[in-house]
């Protein structure tokens, strides 16, 4: 069994920091890089692939809202046609940087608010995989499973890993609950570690309210700006290897 | 013979416009199109190799600073490193729009303030060439003859285009002359024509202290952004017709 | 009886130009100034606020989101903590740039999705207000009737001139008819004559519907941004003055 | 004897942190605050001011370029006019926030490469401190001594408040020693202590190469975007108590 480890990195700015990118990359075997609309500038960009080869990593673009003062977190309204060309647009400045680094581009998902309005807006979910696919019909598309964007990357004909976000609660549907609701995320470490073992052990990960949910996972997230991220990170590893599963890049899976 | 005609384009932002650019497309053969750090946009980088393409015209990366605000005309002091890599970003970016709207990227030079570094600084001249390198050893480079910038293209090994400006004087060592000095921009398009006819004739050029220079050019720009851009399209396309000269995008010369 | 005619004005950014400023401050009274977030920027700020005064027209803030790309246009979420201090904000940059011209600001209404927010989100509206009032109780607020931002306004006891759009259908009761809707917008000079002469005369107006309506107005919007804004604002200004008003400076209603 | 201990702070964006601001205003008497050019945003503004009003610390705006990306730090060349607006534009909207949250602008400053280039160029010195002083007469310079722009400020009728950097180097013109020279950099706290001892008791200072340096100072700066700046603040802050010396807010000087 193969399991691929992925994080949101390169999210800086100028000056500014976010994660400790160079902890999780010492964990984890991909890294969804920002392009510099959201976070990130060529700068980060390049450094955070170096690192992401160094450790043989694989690099994907993190795509979001050209909006760094709200971190690509608040909604806005944007043209489909602006959002495909934006798309291009960050895919193509990455696959710059990584290939002048000696990396190449093996995968895209999309960050924060844009992200959020790919899993449950259809007509979004098309333009924004079809920018993808359009670009490059070999990269591998890092979808959250039940959402628009995981169907439109499948109409398009793009390869899907399924990303698993160990530290959230998930619902009968298979869909993550709201961070606003009561019980939503997963702090206790003993408790992530356990849903890894149980979701690569049988396939199943117990609801929000008690159900069984059957589920088929090919890369746990770890979440780079939460507090303690590398320590996230290193229970998400342990209890990967625990299972038995080895730690693959997701282009390799 | 044949000779392209270049212009710079694509260089509005959101709402606003610039020039004249389906005008001076109809014009000339090559768009040097901006790449959204001083100017441009995902949107308007479409628009512009769209009607390139329509009208035949070869498109490339008219790379710059990141200075919306002072249109890239601003000298900014930014590190090699980060020019190299902001040069790889622009460079990608165009590219994923231009292959996504069925066209290809021929062609790279520098906007403003860094174009005009990149003239005299022969370091700075060698990490942006070294980047356009990088990115595509095909790429032709979009030059300025006698500057830092054609020597390092040619010592990288790419294919370089001479550009001449026909509305600059020139002084006897083929550099032009800074719009300071008076005399330095000429207006008349009677002028205009009768340098274009000499130079594809004779290969020489009248300098601004009335000596004759010998000058081998590839393509005549089109400044963009003067009034009457498209006026003096027409006055070089007609010198260039009646020159005898067949006009040819700068990637088939 | 005395009517002002405001505009939105100084909407350029940096080399980019958006209206005649200088063309329509010939024929308004009030210039809404944007404050460098959706568009302007100090230089623009500056040369309109001077032309104001030249003019002796008031100046106003025209607040804005931080989007120059869609020119404050689209709505964004944005947590109204934020929207209350940067609405703080960009009076603050307006006034010290107004009242080193030696003119002072007069007034504030809000731009683009922003001010379609306030009309209809309470609790928008009242952050919004409570910026304006913290900031300067004698401000006046421009405003569309009927809105929640009027009636913020009101409850914050700051001073209200209601601003009529010439070339807009209104329904019955007293709100803009959406752009969407056919026959929202009225192109023909002779019916906008008709419209300020009739509801400056008896105080009422046809709605979209054919009823009417009645309506108590104490300024003329000019848009600035329609192709033909300069001959728009020469028919409104035609039409207050034969219909015997005094076109007045909304400080001086 | 009073003196202030000053500090610039808010200088983070959007989700990103720079300094420890709350820590190190539990150290200082006034704080330069990024007015969102180079750093800072309206939200960051009104908490660092409130941060510092709970204090009882002054709120002084730190002004510095349109640039982000380099934190301000890059030498950009500006024109003289727009450098006058943009610090207008600074000063009026951080007043706003201030006294929206019940405190009070005190005093000006100049960032990063704008505030060298105010240090050793005369016009740019002048056009900064008239926008000063046309902004508000009543507001202090924190000045560099020895710089043209204390000269403009003292020409101006400004009240000058003269710092002191415990951690750089001096020579014998009582000008900071450029941080590329070895030995510019005070790191050690005992040998920092010390200097303010002497600086504060006989009002001499030793310079780079041995010399002793008469020096008048109202105010020392706590660098806070070193690492270990809390415990800057604290050395500096003993070793001013130690001196028998009152901290004070630089406007009760």
């Amino acid at each position: 069994m193969k399991i691929d480890i992925n994080s949101d990195l390169g999210e800086g700015f100028g000056i500014y920091g976010a994660a400790d990118d160079a902890g999780i990359l010492a964990l984890v075997s991909s890294a969804n890089i920002a392009c510099g609309f959201h976070a990130g500038d060529p700068v980060i960009m390049d450094r955070t692939v170096r690192l992401a080869l160094e450790r043989g990593a694989d690099v994907g673009a993190h795509v979001g809202y050209a909006d760094r003062q709200g971190f690509g977190r608040r909604p806005m309204t944007i043209d489909r046609r602006e959002l495909e060309l934006m798309t291009l647009y960050q895919l193509g400045a990455l696959r710059a940087i990584a290939e002048a680094a000696g990396h190449r581009l093996t995968h895209a998902n999309f960050h924060g608010a844009l992200g959020n309005l790919s899993f449950v807006d259809a007509e979004v979910a098309e333009v924004l995989l079809r920018a993808v696919r359009t670009f490059d019909r070999d990269l591998t598309f890092l979808a959250l499973p039940g959402t628009e964007a995981e169907k439109a990357a499948e109409r398009h004909g793009l390869r899907v890993v399924r990303s698993f976000l160990a530290d959230r609660a998930y619902d009968r549907r298979g869909l993550l609950v709201s961070r606003a609701v009561p019980g939503s995320v997963v702090k206790d470490p003993a408790r992530i570690q356990e849903r890894i073992t149980r979701l690569l052990g049988d396939g199943t990960l117990e609801t929000i309210d008690g159900g069984v949910l059957r589920m088929t996972v090919d890369s746990i997230l770890v979440h780079s700006d939460t507090p303690g991220a590398v320590q996230l990170g290193q229970t998400i590893r342990a209890a990967v290897l625990e299972a038995g599963a080895e730690i693959t890049p997701l282009s390799r899976l």
